[in-house]
């Protein structure tokens, strides 16, 4: 007789963006005048269209797949060899950081990387997040057995490390004092805060991950966002992290490749766990459970890395930035209590009147047609705070603050 | 101190093409001269371009990406409706199989799908797999701690269940006598023998898994192959399939999308173990691990059952099967005892001389220059047997069989 895996059970509710959307769409359903004036700062996604050096690339590449001679099938398993090298001289030795291209995992998203980096590790290991926190992370500790149940008093699990970032530390995470962690999942630029780190405090997280054998999961899918001249666009700018750290990079927000799904994880040969390369243990993963990333996103992805690519991008980020300078001036003339939106596509507000995430979410969607993301969704230190994203239109950006501002 | 994933050791040596690849591009390297005239009849891939309606559909989608108007971020979690609904019509509906597009679940593939779904099941399931057998069903099962060690003696894993597929049994599994199994991976038309099943003999599978609680995994990649009346296109097409039965596909095969990555998994509402719906379960799993299969990708699916994509693919489909008849006639001529081929493009063929699947291996590469997969990577069982694929194009082939009927 077949069992379910019992820890899917422990997961209170579906995944958070999928219970916004279907609050969105039930909300648009029961007020259809709604329908078109909703504006979604809510969701992390996208709306500027692809540059016009990717839509060149995907076409190009879409033209191979037409004819025997220039048509490819399966792609080497972990990924085409000039976008494994492109990422490895773009993203990481023009920054002085010591990563070749066969320790760059190619894959079909941040989201997958994050989920399914945690299969690698035994299940023994103590995993410890910052709250609030991108949901992924946990859920799927929980899906594979790592944490205890869900603590309703507490409103998160047992048997997880969670890193209080609030306003009295900066919304920065500080080393857990009572207990040593395992696995320590690290994002910055900050998904929900959009808080940075400095070169400076992210070195004493990796000093601290080698004194103590833990290894560090570094989402940094934000990393182009970045304008401050302190702040480390990888883990591997810190002296040492080779021996401690895997990071994942996502191409969905510095080039807009939310629909079109591509992104690497990085695991150097010299982290050793267990007297195991966790690279080998990753590289079994991604043969045996994954069969690449289509062929012409990863020409697709190669393109960002051409010169009209970058220029093109930089376009693009400056005007997502520019948004986040709007919502973040904007409510900070309207009183509210903002943070993040420097170094990052995310401002992180407190909710106004003692009002939970929850009720800032229906009176912001009710009272004026915007929808953001609870703080609360993002872990039980998120509660009475708010997550608006610079990822909407500029037009429909200003139209948001100004209703904002007039509530 | 952070612990590794232990049973990922118990995996011997490296995924088995990933093994081929690695021998083949060391057998150039030493012997320049083999660069041009070696032939590949070893991984499953297809050589054929994609068919002009799915370029069509790659085109557009592409150009709507340019424009912020017709521009898609993230894809719905589970897929597009445009393609589930295409999926659960010409795939389910037009076949008499009670399937609707909310039991569809798109994804980036087969290969992922086959190795991810064994998470929604409790770890004391006991798996049952054919041997031989494709290795993802194992692999991803041990890798999970659903197994014991591996045998060297008997060369399988402690604490699976294998049945035999032999010459005896015309290579089908048989019912296991001495203990009931939970999960059942049952793969038709077979890969790797190209066997297929009747209907009547589905059906006594389904009535088996109903009767016992068991689920059974049934993998249809192959499903386009079928030219015979009597074998079914679905499990559904069984009584019954819906309360025990999770089918997945993929347009790898049918529609040469290797390189270009897309399938899906069917979860039937009304299958439930331990008093809970798997289709919420893999709806968790797909929301929480997984961001959606790309945009222009899905649309490119969506093509596949557009009246111009039907009628080029079964030309393309006609190409494959005409090399299959063309393998198993000219071996069958030179000697080889053969089988498969006929609703399959895999053609199954006995080693001669009592030769060891990779003695064959190495001797057909140095002889005839020609790549073949061994049959023993499948599985104990498959010692001694040899798989060959249809999807070179029809001149490497002929010029294929010609070489070996010349040895």
């Amino acid at each position: 007789m077949v069992t379910v895996n019992q820890n899917y059970l422990k997961l209170p509710g579906s995944y958070l963006f999928s219970n916004i959307a279907k609050k969105v769409s039930a909300y648009k359903e029961a007020n259809p005048e709604s329908k078109d004036s909703v504006i979604s700062l809510g969701i992390g996604d996208v709306t500027q269209p692809l540059a016009p050096a990717i839509i060149d690339a995907l076409h190009k590449s879409v033209d191979e797949m037409a004819h025997a001679e220039t048509f490819h099938g399966y792609a080497p398993d972990l990924g085409y060899e000039f976008l494994r090298s492109a990422i490895a001289k773009n993203d990481y030795q023009s920054r002085g950081c010591d990563i070749s291209a066969d320790e760059i995992f190619v894959s079909d998203g941040a989201k997958s990387d994050s989920g399914n980096i945690q299969e690698i590790f035994g299940l023994d290991n103590k995993v410890a997040v910052c709250d609030p926190v991108y949901p992924v992370y946990v859920d799927t500790n929980v899906m594979a057995g790592r944490t205890g149940l869900y603590n309703k008093e507490r409103e998160n699990f047992d048997g997880v490390i969670y890193m209080p970032c609030k306003e009295e530390n900066g919304f920065l995470p500080e080393i857990p004092a009572d207990e040593v962690p395992d696995l320590i999942y690290l994002c910055f630029p900050n998904n929900p805060t959009g808080g940075a780190i400095t070169k400076a405090a992210l070195q004493e997280w990796v000093d601290y991950a080698n004194k103590n054998g833990c290894v560090i999961i570094y989402d940094a899918a934000y990393e182009a966002y970045i304008s401050e001249e302190d702040v480390p666009h990888s883990i591997y700018e810190c002296e040492g992290a080779r021996t401690c750290a895997i990071e994942l990079r996502s191409f969905s927000k510095n080039a807009g490749f939310t629909g079109v799904r591509l992104g690497f994880a990085v695991v150097p040969k010299e982290l050793v766990r267990d007297g195991v390369e966790l690279h080998s243990l990753w590289a079994r993963r991604h043969g045996t459970k994954f069969n690449g990333a289509p062929y012409i996103v990863q020409r697709a992805g190669e393109a960002v890395y051409s010169p009209e690519g970058k220029a093109q991008l930089k376009e693009q980020i400056a005007y997502y930035m520019r948004n986040a300078k709007t919502i973040l001036e904007g409510l900070s003339a309207a009183g509210f209590s903002v943070s993040g939106g420097k170094n990052a596509p995310y401002i992180w507000l407190k909710t106004p009147d003692q009002m939970t995430s929850w009720e800032f979410f229906d009176y912001l969607l009710e009272k004026a047609h915007i929808v953001g993301t609870p703080g609360s969704g993002f872990g039980a230190h998120g509660e009475g705070y708010f997550r608006l994203t610079a990822f909407g239109s500029y037009e429909n950006t200003l139209e948001a603050i100004e209703r904002i501002k007039n509530l």
